[in-house]
């Protein structure tokens, strides 16, 4: 059994921001799947997917701080300065988390852990868009 | 041809583990798949996989050392200090390195270059439980 | 429907190099999946596969850049010195970017963003060996 839906995610800020309901919201289709596998792509290079802690909203705060630290935006060595400064920092940033997960179902769920939630993390100030997801689900 | 199991790793410390015996002993079920891929999800958001060299013990302590270095445990940013110091580097820590890998099969076996060997990154000093992973394997 | 290829990719530089084409010259065998998942897998750890913007060459540029200050050569806390200075800091970048996408198919192609090209990020300065792939490409 094969399904695959393109969709977009409302609005969100510069941040680490919890999605997990959105996701399941087009996950209907996986009710009747006892063992599988959803893929979700992000169709952008300035923001990214990641898994992590889902109850305590200081821990995405931090990861915005951290990631601001770890990846500055004026760091000197940077050359592609033809766009807005969060720019170079969103593509760097995009690429250490990634831009796709791939979760476990398991008896028509998500297999995901007691704590873990899904994060849209969005590097850009001002993204140019709703951003753009294809979800995949392929299983039995 | 569908396979799924979810087990728990052994007690493991802090630092970059090899755990590739560990998983091969989960995927027996392999050996009659000519193509497929085999999923490996942590049900974490703590620790994390990754897979990296597998020969020369030096390599995973320079992990641990570097990624001490790159997420340290005093940053004055973090706000997240209601659990122990370590709790905050190691989420951060794991949405770096990620929780799950997808491995390619071929012949019945796993893929892995010569060089490649499967690593469980427990960040934390005291893990709160024996890891709890998922194996999906899909094939023909 | 199953299929996959190992191949060698053509000597590549140190650096971020963008191999969209000689991936997809690899694929002809998707025209035929309208929905599926291309999983694309690197057999070497001081290397890595990433997505990301495939337009201006100064990001890449940027990234080879960044990676090195974030991952530098010279870190006093290295112990495995026994290669040259530029392996631990490739095993370590080859660990955050990581060695394996997942890519939607959707109507016979790559459901790749506009934006969006695949890196292999060469971290060696004399790379062993030209480079090996291999795709698994799975779909209906």
């Amino acid at each position: 059994m094969w399904y695959q839906k393109t969709f977009r995610l409302p609005p969100l800020a510069r941040g680490f921001n919890l999605i997990t309901k959105e996701i399941k919201a087009e996950l209907d289709s996986i009710a009747k799947v006892k063992v599988g596998v959803c893929h979700i792509f992000c169709h952008h290079s300035t923001c990214s997917l990641t898994i992590n802690e889902q109850t305590d909203p200081t821990v995405r705060d931090d990861f915005e701080r951290h990631f601001n630290a770890m990846v500055p935006q004026d760091a000197p060595y940077f050359k592609h300065t033809s766009d807005q400064p969060d720019n170079m920092p969103a593509h760097i940033k995009s690429s250490i988390l990634g831009i796709s997960l791939t979760i476990p179902i398991t008896n028509g769920k998500l297999a995901l852990g007691t704590w873990q939630g899904i994060y849209l993390c969005e590097h850009r100030n001002n993204p140019p868009a709703n951003r753009k997801i294809t979800i995949t689900v392929n299983g039995e």
